[in-house]
């Protein structure tokens, strides 16, 4: 190793970051040493804190440094609909269209055989507890349109009936912007099938 | 904001590193989430240490731990030769090679007017030192290939003409493995001029 220890252990840390190679390590381990120190040590502290502060809200699952989360606790939404959603990363992205109201539920993750995920591993168990605990009327299942996502959401789908609710899944169809020409042979067949009378 | 604070401080640390945006920060910050506490700590430790353990070599101007640096303190190298060399990371990969056995002299950036960056910005003050205290005979210019790096190795090799040495820069031409078909023109024109006879 050509790299003064110190350094060295940096770049190590910063390649075993998910789609990080060794020279962007290099890279943004430099980059660090010419940061001031006071923005080096706050970086280090939001790593720290990010393991010491978060954890999962005991009610959906998902991230947070409260208990339970601010989504949770808020009254003002409506409890009779629960979206059900794989990362906390998808439940930001819902947030950000500002047109649900409910509230969610994070499995972190989806059943995937080949990965050795089965529905054990996810958060279903904490789901169905909340599906005979509340007045809820709607599930919609906002799980990712590919493979897992859609076994998850048959899977679902299958094991609340006992609980009598309207289940639903999120329309597959044309991304909004999106162009015919390019749309692969699945998604255009799914945006056929789920046509609406205008 | 959707993220709960610890999490978003975190993002917006990773995304002030350069080349990631707001989307690799996120994915970052959630990979972070689910390392193990110690590997964070670790990750945390290695950010600090960095900026509090690392300082400049006092003679060659790299990056050390120690003061002279490993390279400088090293009696079995070749004290006739200097070589320039830009950044740290060229320093690096000049070590590589394993074909170079003088000293270096780091210094950390290269003329560039368009950038606002002179010759009193980069290490050329501490380099003059050195050549007038140490029986030097070679100078290698192995500053980038590039604008700022020609007119670095010029402004150099004529700055340090009064000391009567050697002064050399590193060959331009066909990198090895590659394509006379796909060469620009400019470094194959380099490669014409620097042809030596087999």
């Amino acid at each position: 190793m050509f790299y003064p220890e110190p350094l060295a252990k940096l770049i190590d840390a910063f390649s075993r970051l998910p789609g990080i190679g060794p020279k962007t390590a290099a890279r943004l381990a430099f980059h660090v040493l010419r940061m001031k120190e006071d923005d080096c040590i706050d970086f280090a502290k939001a790593l720290v804190n990010v393991k010491r502060n978060l954890h999962y809200c005991s009610v959906c699952c998902n991230i947070t440094d409260t208990d339970p989360c601010r989504i949770c606790q808020d009254k003002g939404r409506d409890r009779s609909i629960i979206c059900v959603v794989q990362e906390p990363k998808d439940l930001v992205a819902m947030e950000r269209t500002k047109e649900f109201n409910g509230y969610y539920h994070v499995l972190h993750g989806a059943i995937s055989p080949m990965e050795g995920i089965g529905p054990d591993e996810i958060r279903i168990a904490d789901l169905l507890k909340r599906l005979s605990d509340e007045h809820v009327q709607e599930l919609i299942l906002a799980t990712n349109p590919n493979i897992e996502g859609e076994a998850t959401a048959m899977y679902l789908s299958r094991l609340v009936r006992p609980f009598g609710l309207k289940v639903t899944r999120i329309a597959h169809g044309l991304p909004v912007g999106g162009d015919l020409e390019y749309a692969d042979e699945v998604t255009l067949t799914k945006a056929l099938e789920g046509r609406r009378e205008l």
